[in-house]
Formats: structure tokens, sequence, C-alpha cells
């Protein structure tokens, strides 16, 4: 008798089967207090939901939004040589050492909303194979990558913004969604960060060739990740199942962070039950991509920086959901009337 | 020889031709400093759009958020006799203290963004008239109380947010809308703090008897408001036209404070030009009139509280858009590549 074929993928399988589900009495909780504070039922619409959504992933009966943590994850791609950019790669390094400066958009609203703010390297100067001939990672490395993002958030917060940094990103993206979803490769590929008409043509040309080139391969997920992913792309959704581990609920930036969420999804759509969609990206098909996975996106504000911008702009909301619940009166409390008598 | 009659009215059409308009040279050097900050042209969307926004208005090139201000005018309406609210006039008094003591809604939301908050007492004891049967207020009252609305923003601020308190003052709103833009009155009329069927078909009947009563007297706009309307909504007109000579822009909130914007659209469409709309409210026909007015809204997230709630969280995103644009790095302080070479 032989012993089974291993993978280095089956811990990431075992591990989804043991996450915590929506701990239903905190929820309970929130909508019996939300029911006593001074305002008509339901008015604050949306706000209410996200305290609930708070309380289920937290298991918390009075959710927090005390450090909220903003994390980036840059990666490199051996696509990029491809032309498919409207910046060159050398970018990559360049922004990283903008947002240590602190003169990134990313830097700017985590100090207006008052948010904690964290980069990874993800190996910036070492682009991924170029997914068009190559694999992008080998099954060891991907997984390396996905512990690494798990570890990245461990301790330190209790609402986590993910977001990603890497020029050719949005075309990595675009290849995950044509291998998930089907459909023409043109239909996933948008502008990304400017790309002239040229770039469009190569962008899709990119696309086309990497799905031809692993078509037998792409049955399985991770598989998808490893083959089409980057290392932003493994870490975030490192980073989404250690958060469901730990409690911490999870927002998502724009078109390439919701790639990795749609992976997990792939496996078991329960898998991101703890991810809001932070914002709705200008980019390409995002809305259709929100569609398939049930998120709607707490902001359109035709945004497409990545960087975490827009899980951070949304991330400001919840935590002013998070003080109105904890801090407003009651009406026994301020002494206001409930009804009509 | 007689002199032409003169009316109370006659100052506000007055004051409406000598308003300043947009300042072009601020926007233009926001938009350059635009162009070159670290990110692509574009990429974040809205809140670009907002900042030139901010320039226009304001007049000046480096726009700011730094004295931000949500107003809160209460009013009270002789039409809650009627049965139109879920709630009893009583609570007009009973939440203006509880705003006093800290513990409503838009307490925790301006706490949470860093808002100032002021709010203003319209003679909440003194019921206007029932506009079922008579009108709102005199060309007199109703003229003084715009002034008294110009008066409380002056000083203090560089962008406002408006709202209001006023039981029954959804009602008030439908009719108005009803007024200005024609149809049936069922159509301009919601479930305001949740009313019930009864409650329902009451605030119908209520707007549909103010429109007949009043019907031979609702061409001019000013008419609307003084019959129709209600002293909060009488001081935000005021303060949106005080905000414009004094170069504050203005976020509205939702279903009730739009109606006095569609009083100053309705006399003058540029009237309103320095105003955005803050957010798309769950009352009534509000996207269709905020259509009408050529706004669209920053947030939808189904909120109907009023009190400024809705423009409140707006303008935690403004604040956020000036400091972005302020304080980013530009490509050549951060050594950024800004294009393929």
């Amino acid at each position: 008798m032989t012993a089974p074929a291993t993978s280095p993928f089956d811990d990431i399988r075992r591990l989804i089967t043991t996450m915590p589900g929506p701990d239903e009495a905190a929820v309970a909780a929130v909508r019996q207090r939300d029911g006593q504070l001074t305002k008509p039922a339901g008015s604050l619409g949306r706000l209410e939901w996200l305290v609930e959504w708070l309380a289920a992933w937290q298991a918390k009966a009075t959710p927090t939004a005390d450090r909220p943590l903003v994390c980036v994850f840059a990666g490199s791609h051996g696509v990029t040589e491809r032309g498919v950019s409207a910046f060159p790669a050398s970018v990559n390094r360049q922004m990283l050492e903008n947002f240590s400066a602190g003169g990134a958009a990313i830097n700017q609203i985590c100090a207006s909303l008052g948010l904690g703010f964290k980069v990874f390297d993800l190996a910036i100067d070492m682009p991924t194979g170029d997914i068009v001939v190559e694999p992008a990672m080998d099954e060891k490395a991907c997984v390396a990558t996905m512990a690494f993002g798990m570890e990245a958030i461990a301790g330190g917060t209790d609402l986590l913004a993910i977001g990603e940094l890497g020029i050719g990103n949005t075309t990595i993206a675009a290849a995950i969604y044509a291998a998930l979803y089907g459909g023409e490769p043109a239909h996933w590929v948008g502008r990304g960060s400017g790309v002239d008409e040229e770039g469009m043509t190569r962008k899709i040309a990119a696309v086309e060739g990497a799905l031809a080139h692993h078509r037998d391969h792409l049955k399985d997920p991770l598989d998808v990740l490893r083959r089409l992913g980057g290392r932003e792309i493994a870490a975030m959704a490192g980073a989404i199942l250690a958060a469901r581990l730990q409690r911490i609920p999870v927002i998502l930036d724009g078109y390439v962070a919701t790639a990795a969420a749609a992976i997990l999804h792939a496996i078991h759509p329960a898998t991101i039950d703890h991810c809001i969609a932070g914002h709705l990206s200008a980019e390409g098909a995002h809305l259709e991509v929100l569609e398939r996975l049930g998120k709607i996106p707490l902001l359109a504000l035709g945004m497409h920086l990545g960087e975490g911008s827009g899980a951070a702009l949304a991330m400001g909301i919840v935590k002013t959901a998070a003080t109105v619940h904890r801090d407003m009166a009651t009406f026994s409390q301020a002494g206001v009337s409930e009804r009509l008598p």
C-alpha cells in the first residue's frame, strides 16, 4: 500500500474546513441594543448592518474598530516584460519607498482617518514567472507566500483592510477571473494604471496567452492562484484566511485584492463570509466579480488606485458605524419617546 | 405715480443675482498639482473631483477642510397634528436635549470624524401653521428665518454640512417637491421615521390637502417655501445662500435638507452649484429629486435619519480627499517614474 499523494496545498484545504462561523448571539445583542438607540428603527441603513457584521465575525456583543489596520502586499510580475502597464516595473520599489516616506495616497488616507498601516515587500526585486509561458510560482512557493500573509496580520488589529501594490497585477487579476469564471479573456481586462490602446492589445494578448498555456491545469482554484497569480495575491489570500481564524473582519480593496478573495470563494464560498467589498473599482469588470461573490460594495467613487485606498476609505465608514452603535444614548437614557402615545 | 409693490422676498431675489461663480484659476491649480502626484492620472476618481469642487467654491488653489462644520436646524410643524409621523411632536425638544447631551447619532458621527457641530432651535415649541389649511409662515417670518439661517453659519468654517430635525418634516418636503415638480402628491411621500399604513394614508392626504389649498399660489418658489415649508427649510435655504456668498462649499443631507436646495434651484439653478449631495436617502423619491438638481450623491448607504447624518459621513470623505491632495508627494519629490521610458 502506498500513502496517498500529498500536496503543499493540502494544509490550506484542511484549514478551510476548520474556519469559525458567524457568532449569532453577538449579532442578536447588537440588534437588541440597536432597537433601543435614539433613532427610528433601521434609519442608519447600512451602518447598522456593518455593526452586525463586525459582531458576527469578532464574536463581540459590542464590536470594536479600535485598532483598524491597512495591510498592503507588494509583488512583482514577470508578465510586465510584455508591456502590459503604463508604468515600468521599477516603480514597484520607488512606490515602496514612497510608502515608507509617507508620500503615497494611502499614507494620507490612513493619517486622515486614524488607521494603522503596514506594507509587506514580497521579494519585489524578484519577479514571479511570466504567466504566458510558465507558472507564476511553484506549489511550495505559493503556500509559503500564503503562510507569510497569514503571519503578517497576526496580532494588533480588530479590523483589517487588505490592498496591494504591483505593476502588472491588473493583468494577473484579469487572468485569474478569466480562469475562474470563463468568457473571453478581454472581458476581464481593464485599463489598469492607464495603459494606452497598444498596451491594451498587449495586455489582452498576455491574458489570452496565459489562459491557453495553462488551460489543462486550471480546475483547482489553488492551481489558478499559483499558475496565474502573484505573491501579493497569495499573501492576501493567506491574510484573509488568517483573519477568519483570528476573528478579524476584512475589508477588501479593489479589482486585484478581490482576486485573492475570488480564489478562496471558488474553493468554498463561505470562506469569505467575513469579508466585505470596501468599494467598487472603476477597473474592468469589478462589479460583475462582486456580484459573483455576493458582495455589495460600500463605496462607489470611481477609484482605481490600489494600495488599499478604497478599502481604507471604507474603513472610515465602518469605524464611524462602530462608534455610533457604542456611544449613542438609548431612548430611556435620553428620555426620548419611542413612538406615538 | 405709485412705487412698485415690494415684497420681503425682493431682498432674497436680489441677493441671488450677486452670487460669486466658481474660481476657475483655483480649479486649474488643483488639476496641475493633481497631475504631479504619485498615482496614475484619475485613479482617485471622485476624490479628485471633490478637491476641484472645494477649490472652485473656496477660491483656494490649495483647498481646505480644516474647520468642517455640521449645522442642524430644528423646526416644528403644525401638520403633525394630523398624525403623519410615527413619533409625537414632543420628540423635537427631547431630541434637541439629546443633541446637547451628546447622545444622538450625529454627535457620534461628528466625534468620530472630527467635525464641528451646531444645532439651531427655530422656536421648536411653536409649530408653524398647518399647511393643509393655512400657510406655514407669512412672508416676513419666512425671510426672517432665512436671515437667521444666513447668520447662523457666519464665520468659523471652511466646509459646511446642513441637516435638520423636525417631526413631520418629510411631509413638508413631500409637499414642496409636489409643488415644484408636479405629479401625484403620493409619489413624493415616503415612510419618514417609519409611519405605518394608516399613517401613510394620513400623510398622503395631508400633502394632497395642502397642494389643493394653496394651488393658486405656488408659482413662485419662495411662496412654496413659506406656504408649504417650515422654519428649518427656510433656515437651510438661507444657510446655503450665505455659504455661497462666503465661499463655503456645502454638503446637503437627505430628503428634507434637499428640499431647501430645491427651492433655491427652482429660483435659479446655479444658486446651488456650490452644493453637493452627501448621500442618497432611502426616503421617498430622493434619487429623482437629485437627478432634477443634477447632483450625484457621494454615498448610498440606505440611511434615512436626518440630523445631517448622511452629509456628515460624506464630509469625512471630503476631508480625506483634501488631505490626500495637500499632503501626497509628487513624482519628482518621491523619485517615482511617471511613465514607461
